[in-house]
């Protein structure tokens, strides 16, 4: 009988916020699949097994997912192509396979791409995790939406026009995947007169977590930050 | 010294969805509080109180939150001012006090009427939990965004023209607070010829969850029940 794939969420970095689902299959899963990315040829630690480190327990198969930090699909196809025939491999034999993934594996994760090569063929369960948003608005005591409004997510990768039209028609709103690209984000919410209410939010959950107004946030963010601009009304 | 307040996420339903940080938490803290939602007078199954059951170690006070099930923000008002005193008489005593939240706390969570009234005079400490969106995108095994695109959650409550706006403009979305709102959202999403690609996600992370297309959905949804419109690129 052919294994089972779990794509395990992790949550926002903290290892506490492993939820007991995941904590209970990292523990007796012998198989497990994360990504290292690979930056200027040399691999880096993989953020997803550093958080899942204290519930690896004994001998574990472990297979790398080494994706090179450029927007280059085609690269990514092959390194998913060759990962997902790895996995259905030990599918095959009858082992069950756990892919690593922070936050929650379906929004904006790269388990999709498994998921998407793999679940014709084979069981595949997938467990939520905490979301890097609930975590920052965790992090700064922040409501993100109520009653009868919208929230939307968006990528600080899309284009200036495309932002402001997030922006101008929104309730809340929650930037994503900053980098380089918050100089852009903090032009953009200056102009619109919307700085004053955006909170910075840098690795929450983690120990070197920084919650900061959007004039002191770095020009260079991290990949695991978030700036929140949000309208929760209370009664 | 004073209590902290926990505002702990407790996730979709299923109990091994909570965090190690809730369960944590709940095995420890002296007081606990949750929403009983009361229905033609009667009080109901708290749903936060039955996730949390397994972790509810010893004798624990319990103070409950009475809500009508009523759209009535004056008498919402009344009840969490009411709560929050007796929390604060349990954190002026030195005692630690956990609110306990389904989902997570501050995405359309009712304890952000609370951390406002609390935030001011005591140390709020939010837990962040795994939302019904990643458990109902976990249960279909649906990615919800990728890349470059932007997701929006709605609430049905909202008007039928709000609705359609939204549902023209937005890459992925969620629409949440189904209920008998879901009659109109069927028809709206058959007016603009998307009614194929909407899946109806019942009860995620429980034993009674259902997978549905959105032609079998109740015409009465209940309100752990949302529907995706999704449209994750893989690669």
């Amino acid at each position: 009988m052919s294994g089972v794939l779990f794509g395990l969420g992790l949550g926002p970095g903290d290892p506490d916020l492993v939820t007991i689902k995941a904590a209970t299959i990292m523990r007796e899963i012998p198989v497990i699949a994360y990504v290292t990315p690979v930056r200027s040829g040399k691999p880096c630690t993989s953020f997803a097994r550093s958080i899942a480190e204290p519930y690896l327990i004994g001998e574990k198969e472990e297979i790398t997912i080494a994706i090179e930090m450029l927007d280059d699909p085609t690269r990514g196809r092959q390194v998913y192509d060759e990962v997902s025939d790895k996995i259905s491999y030990y599918l095959d034999s009858g082992r069950n396979v756990a892919v690593l993934c922070e936050g929650d594996p379906l929004l904006y994760g790269s388990f999709m791409y498994i998921l998407d090569r793999i679940k014709d063929s084979y069981k595949v369960l997938t467990v939520p995790g905490v979301s890097s948003l609930s975590a920052a608005a965790a992090a700064a005591n922040l409501p993100l939406v109520t009653r009868h409004q919208t929230i939307s997510l968006i990528p600080a990768t899309l284009s200036e026009s495309k932002i402001r039209t997030c922006l101008l028609k929104g309730d809340s709103i929650a930037i994503l995947k900053l980098g380089k690209n918050i100089v852009k984000i903090k032009k953009i919410l200056s102009d619109l007169g919307r700085s004053y209410d955006a909170v910075y939010v840098e690795r929450a959950s983690m120990m070197n977590q920084k919650i900061l107004s959007l004039s002191d946030a770095p020009d260079n963010a991290p990949y695991f930050s978030i700036i929140l601009l949000t309208c929760a009304e209370t009664e």
